[in-house]
């Protein structure tokens, strides 16, 4: 499996375009993207009750076709607690893209992120979808103006791509996605779109994302609050000429390693570029009994006000740590607790069985310091464990979220 | 029932003192609540799986005594995570006291707040307590002075005093507590002390007191991070003279609506002082099918660091109630929701049936702006509503918790 470069264009097959329609002021705010032959589809949406229109618009296609074509996208209006209205106008939204290419409108996903509670302004989105067909291109930089097309309080696009073999075949997984606030995905992201060539049944592209998640979207978090919008859709539309993955067969298992590439740095880029957030914090539980103790446990540390001010502040101030594994709901014995800091500038103890070491706060100051950070805490029960993102909490994320609709 | 001034010494009997010991930089640090009379005793304490030293051994004490005589405070370390030294210092802590004022160490409860991981410095502390025996004193200043002293980023005292009647005795209950940071309580608070001079039995007072800080204490949050030393102790030394309650009959009801008054408003100050708070946020909650599920909506709503930040740039961003809703684990129907904003300025709609209404926005923010403002939900469910307090997420909360220990 390598690296390459561009997202959602990167697979054989996907063409996208994101242009400005006029939604936001002076940012590009739609965008398509687009596979002319039927795409297998599966996605994870919200666990949230308040569930936006293109939720469930996305959740009734992806249950009644078994192919998609295209995903509309649009930032600025999240169309979600607007009632019926919101779901005539997601309605539209998809129709003018089956109509301009041609298509049921039955393979057109949607997704929509911004203000909560305000109609789409769906004849500037309609005049837009005209405007953006003529613009879908294969290459990298169509995606990649999809990628900046979604952007909400991004400060960077978000998108990422690999290539691997599969029995001699070429096979490309490319994806984009947006995160920045509201950012607790719960079955999903804020907004994903994942495209491939990979020849995949329908049923276990499902699983695999499915799956996927759980490791990777699901395990980041910028503020605790799960999006009425979280959407991550895939399609795979065949053309890499591979065998079709119908079995959990080592095809399988190959196609699941390179998604999970894709999925966990979109996840990461989108922990580190919470808002207001001026560093990742990557936090590492091992020794649980079981795998879902140590999500818990990982997911409570990485939740924690105190702990992300602490690491803004480059503070060892481990005991938030070990307060914060305490109230995860998850049984373990605080005295057996070690926990670790870790950066480019080094790896630190500075808890042994529960107690504090006799670290250099200076050093500890010096490792937290660094743009990405580390902590690792080992419970010493068993050998699960998990892994989880998220970022520090900052002047900017309270700045940017008390004038967020100003 | 009338409130009166004072708070741990306003019941009859008590005597309490707080000084500066050395804990702290010159502040005062240590506080000392005692009634010669033995008092019947009763506690809640944190549920996070890391519980410091004095919470065991309190726990221990209520669970083996009926009756204790003292308890003794200190800020500025949280004797938590320090193992079996930690064990020990409390310990001495205790021992300390019962040797002062000839009584038994195991009618010492003992409290401790501030910086987790830290050993208490037992030489300082012993001293300390040497020093507080000749203040002690049963008026409203010396009670003033202990709650003082267990202060810790908290802006101002908190303490409460009720008075009312029971069968033509005047009975008196009176609290002191601390909040600020590391605020979401299950079970207690960070530390409270509760003195009444009722004469109540141990079961009916601790079935009393832990039926009540489920409205109380454990409905208000700064920042989600359930502290590791959450204490509220209850003492009641029955020097009012009325007939002892130890049946749940009108008598109890009338001392459990004292108890929730004088817990209620010591819990909302805590709210309002949360850390970097500048304002105290109350969520109601109506409608619901049953209480548990209001119980749960308002928190989630009061909790949530979009709302919070929100409330702090005076945003009527509704959107972000629903969603925090949405995700609380709670079934309900968004499209029968009606949200009310509320304050000394006037009461607002903002949403009817789940969609905005045509508010004012610059009513919506002048309503936002007072100090004390309401967020009203009906999910139009059913009887069941709980009020949770919380408070804004500011850029002192920031400063505040990314410098802790400088």
């Amino acid at each position: 499996m390598k690296k390459i470069n561009g997202g959602v264009t990167a697979a054989k097959g996907f063409k996208a375009a994101g242009i400005y329609a006029g939604i936001k002021k002076k940012k590009k705010d739609m965008a398509l993207v687009y596979s002319a032959v039927p795409a297998t589809v599966a996605g994870t949406f919200t666990t949230n009750v308040v569930k936006a229109a293109p939720v469930k618009w996305c959740q009734k296609v992806i249950k009644e076709s078994e192919t998609a074509n295209a995903v509309v996208l649009n930032s600025g209006v999240a169309n979600a607690c607007t009632g019926m209205e919101g779901d005539k106008n997601n309605l539209l939204m998809a129709k003018a893209v089956a109509e301009y290419l041609n298509i049921s409108e039955n393979t057109v996903l949607t997704a929509s992120t911004g203000v909560i509670g305000k109609q789409l302004p769906i004849d500037v989105i309609v005049h837009g979808i005209k405007n953006i067909i003529p613009d879908l291109k294969d290459s990298i930089e169509a995606g990649t103006m999809a990628a900046e097309a979604i952007m909400t309080t991004d400060t960077y696009l978000k998108q990422w791509a690999v290539e691997f073999e599969l029995n001699g075949k070429t096979v490309t997984i490319g994806g984009m996605s947006k995160g920045s606030g509201m950012i607790h995905p719960n079955m999903a992201t804020m907004l994903g779109v994942i495209t491939t060539d990979a020849a995949i049944s329908k049923e276990l592209l499902s699983d695999a994302i499915r799956n996927d998640v759980k490791d990777s979207f699901n395990m980041i978090s910028v503020d605790r609050d799960t999006s009425t919008n979280d959407s991550l859709i895939i399609l795979a539309n065949g053309l890499a000429g591979n065998e079709i993955i119908n079995q959990k067969n080592e095809d399988y298992k190959i196609f699941c390693k390179a998604l999970n590439k894709v999925t966990t740095e979109l996840a990461k880029m989108m922990a580190a570029d919470g808002e207001g957030a001026t560093k990742l914090l990557e936090v590492q539980v091992t020794g649980t009994v079981t795998k879902e103790d140590a999500v818990m446990l990982s997911k409570s540390i990485i939740t924690s006000n105190l702990v992300k001010s602490a690491v803004f502040g480059n503070d060892a101030n481990w005991g938030r740590i070990l307060c914060a594994m305490g109230y995860s709901g998850i049984e373990f014995n605080p005295d057996t607790v070690d926990l670790f800091i870790e950066s480019e500038t080094g790896k630190l103890q500075l808890v042994k069985d529960g107690m504090g070491t006799d670290y250099s706060e200076e050093l500890a100051t010096r490792i937290l310091s660094s743009k990405e950070v580390k902590a690792i805490a080992d419970v010493k029960l068993g050998d699960g464990k998990a892994t989880a993102w998220g970022c520090d909490l900052t002047y900017d994320y309270v700045k940017i979220n008390a004038d967020y609709r100003s």
